[in-house]
């Protein structure tokens, strides 16, 4: 059994194929013809270059925008002019273009590795990536041809590079393991596009692990096991199959209400990244959606979306909906999203920075667009509108004046709107917690984002693995901050939601119930899982485990006891 | 006038010397003897490298060690090998050693600028200087001598880079002005150990300020007045005199008890770095130390300080303190302090990371060490052990458990220690403060830390001047804050003191005195202002104000009332 990092869920049993590199050779002594070897250069780059951005092409139809992004940022190293003009500097001193390139990407592979930074790491092994396709096209070495391993494939290699993921055919591949790469490397990302079960960091494994070898790729825990017991592979083959029985179970629970065993009615809505999705929540049971993240518009693309872009979306989301109510929240975006033309420069700690609701009101003719596309597109449905990572009440009162305003310039252009369209505050900071009661004063409604929110009471970075043990909202202090934001809700008479993962954690459910959470809201997938877990308690039973957990001081403690009260 | 970054507080009023950058030229296209060139190379580096080395021993004697590291920091770019082979190539191939040296820094400068990182910035920043330096060497050119400028002198400079700042003379320098830098950039950190007033930043101020012109450098406002009028230079001497006034009027409040108007007295303690400002503290007429960092210890070297070393400068602190209380808090690395030999890993959100407690707690190998230190010290007086970065119970308990592990060690070696030292918790987190009730039942005492409450409650970094004007102790969450973990601290009996910039903060003294801090732990310089400031209001005046300020609901409000009611 190995053990490596759990980059992409779920579980695969196949049989290994082994991506062994190639191994790259040519004569260094070789005397060259400089202005031969400089035009040869040119040529191969300029195939070299177009072969890429068919990849990236590629990608982008069978994966995804992000994920050709990815391989967009090697056609941009390959055409940085420094890169260029340092191989045809070592090309003039005498060397071949195979050579000249060899010594200039190690250089740069060198230089990006001596920064510790993840960022600058993964550029390293992007040139390394560039380096080892351009010199095999050079010598001319063909590589095994990934689109066509059979199916049950097992992949193996040191490094899942953009340029082999290309070639992945989904259906064929069950499981990935690599040498190196993070939760965040470029390997991960890409599998967990493709949802294939992957495990990345194992060292050695493109030597220890044998080719045609049988073994399971288990996604959900970070191992790999080899040759497995006709037990294990059982054990698996069950896990798999029930998993499937249970998906299909929870199908009765498919148009019926949210309640409790005993009767309590609450509402379960759903987490959507696309207007898309709005139909998919519809579909899944949903009745709403708690949690709009509008980042997509700003995402995939490289220029501002106009209002019109905006507006077309939100009401295409809107009309999905069909009457039900959807809350969206404004641009989100620094922190770990990056948006390069929205120029925010990279920031010492970024969790800690420029971002979301700071960003909109320091640059009102963004926001502007947002609020403008929201309020047209409100005239076709019950649009709610949510405001992220609030810390005091200058900002809630500034997007309500903002609102104002610009209702009233669409007033003036005869544009309908709906002029009692609600406005909430996403709870996520400790301050809004504090201060959750005087935020009630103001708004409609409150939605918990319980990731935020762990994140900074705890004050642990949840991308963090050397202090991820801390990052849980189990712990006391976390508990202890929403009881008291829905407590404030609560006080006040508005609506109270949740939208981080805790909405839909079956631990946590009780407490909910307890405290008084009016809405849950959870992804698509977890939809029918969640109002199955409401059925099974009665709001008695939720507030008696509710003050058991309250009186327990450490994390461990919480999560063993409801643990042990988890149905 | 001028704006610019205000990074050096103080006043200064001069004349102009401009440091203009000379003019490198040298013949391009001259033939060389590589060999011999190669040698004078080699040469001229071993001259440069002992050069800059003798700089960095000057300034550490003259200013301090923390400043001579970054000089001590190129010497270690000269002495990277990598650097050296590109010169020697670049030589190689028949390039004179000037344009060799040129060319090969210009590469890295161009690529550590184009990274987008503070700290890579700062790296091309050094390059330019070591490039420049090196040049001028080589070409023989001799700078204009800054340990020479005549008393009176307001330095402007593009830079101020290291090796000019080594020959400062303290007494004749009164003000600096830079075309770029930040308030962390090399020539921030050297004119505030210099004590000299800094205003960084102003564009093209070598082309538009003149040489020998009058100048006013307000280092608190960050703003530069050139022909300062008669009443400006006036102005500006009056601030100058009432300040120093006020500093002489401040005398009459030395070796006195620190009470309030109606005689309620508090206690009133120092903030310190090293051991030798124990005694600062203790002349300033400070009762205690509340908060002795400890990170000087590991920050100065190069490897880990012994058992014997950190015992021994804790012993020095305690001893100078005579009887008096000093709390020492244990190692609070991460965050914005590096130390490059504990090797810590850089992270996305550094203060989100494995730092302090986090870090102790991981690491116990390095934690024995001091806590083995401080309770041998503590068998020479008055200490007692704060921790820093607690979010939950665990936590602390780890490090009781840890503390009586040691006890019974010394125990069985026959050391001498207090058996019944007191333990502290400091409290910074959101965390620690929502579960202020649970902590108080572990420990003996709180401090409060109020700059990195602040940072994580508001979720702001304190550094980011993008959001810096969410960072504020006046934020309603933040006060509330600080009323819980003080009435946790009353309910369960246990001292309470604070040690962030706050408890100096004459607005914030009403408040602190009305929730009940006991104690109030500033910097040596402002331990007399502090106790005037208590000695002028009653308990019932400032519990009248707590209460107004409370239910204030904007940092503006409370502002503007607490300045209403400084007198």
């Amino acid at each position: 059994m190995y053990h490596g990092i759990a980059a992409s869920a779920g579980v695969g049993i196949g049989h290994i194929v082994l991506l062994r590199e190639a191994v790259i050779e040519y004569d260094k002594d070789k005397s060259v013809d400089v202005e031969a070897e400089l035009e040869r250069f040119k040529k191969e780059l300029e195939v070299f270059t177009t072969n890429t951005m068919q990849v990236a092409e590629d990608v982008r139809e069978r994966i995804g925008d992000k994920e050709a992004e990815i391989i967009e940022g090697q056609v941009m190293i390959i055409s940085d002019p420094t890169l260029k003009t340092e191989v045809e500097a070592a090309i003039k001193s005498g060397k071949c273009a195979e050579q000249a390139m060899e010594e200039v990407c190690d250089t740069f592979i060198q230089m990006f590795s001596a920064i510790e930074d993840e960022m600058m790491r993964q550029r390293a092994s992007d040139i390394h990536d560039i380096k080892t396709r351009f010199l095999k096209q050079l010598i001319g070495i063909h590589d095994v041809d990934i689109s066509k391993v059979p199916a049950g494939t097992i992949l193996v290699a040191r490094d899942l590079t953009p340029s082999m993921t290309a070639g992945i055919v989904k259906e064929n591949v069950v499981g990935i393991i690599t040498e190196v790469g993070g939760v965040t490397s470029h390997s991960a990302i890409l599998a967990r596009a493709l949802e294939i079960p992957a495990v990345l960091s194992i060292e050695n494994c493109t030597t220890s692990l044998q080719d045609s070898e049988e073994a399971i790729v288990d996604g959900d825990k970070g191992i790999v096991i080899t040759n497995p017991s006709r037990e294990q592979v059982e054990e698996y083959e069950e896990r798999y199959k029930k998993h499937q029985q249970e998906k299909k179970d929870l199908l009765a629970f498919q148009g019926m209400k949210t309640k409790t065993a005993d009767g309590i009615e609450v509402e379960l809505f759903g987490n959507i990244g696309t207007p898309k999705e709005a139909q998919t929540v519809v579909e899944s049971g949903g009745e709403g959606v708690g949690l709009f993240r509008t980042e997509f518009l700003f995402m995939d693309k490289s220029s501002l979306p106009s209002e019109e872009e905006q507006f077309e979306s939100y009401k295409e989301a809107v009309i999905a909906m069909n009457g039900k109510p959807i809350i969206i929240r404004t641009l989100d975006i620094g922190g770990d999203k990056e948006i390069p033309y929205l120029e925010i420069q990279k920031e010492d700690n970024p969790f800690l920075g420029y971002r979301a609701i700071r960003y909109c009101l320091d640059r009102p003719e963004i926001y502007r667009a947002q609020l403008r596309a929201l309020l047209r597109a409100s005239a076709f449905g019950d649009i709610r509108i949510m405001v992220p990572l609030v810390t005091c009440m200058e900002e809630i009162r500034s997007v309500k004046e903002l609102l104002k305003k610009y209702m009233q310039e669409l007033d003036a252009e005869g544009i309908a709107y709906n002029p009692n369209i609600q406005i909430g505050v996403m709870i996520e900071t400790p301050a809004a917690s504090i201060i959750a009661d005087l935020l009630a004063k103001e708004v409609d409604f409150f939605s918990i984002g319980t990731n935020d929110l762990t994140q900074y009471t705890m004050a642990v970075d949840r991308g963090n693995a050397k202090v991820a043990a801390l990052y849980s909202t189990y712990q006391p202090a976390v508990l202890r901050s929403i009881r008291t934001i829905i407590q404030a809700a609560k006080a006040e008479g508005i609506m109270v939601g949740m939208c981080g993962e805790a909405a839909s954690d079956r631990r946590l459910i009780p407490l909910l119930l307890a405290f008084g959470l009016d809405e849950f809201s959870v992804s698509s997938s977890a939809i029918l899982a969640t109002r199955k877990a409401i059925s099974e308690i009665s709001l008695d039973k939720a507030k008696e485990i509710a003050e058991k957990a309250l009186q327990l001081t450490t994390e461990r403690e919480v999560f063993e006891y409801l643990s042990q009260n988890m149905q």
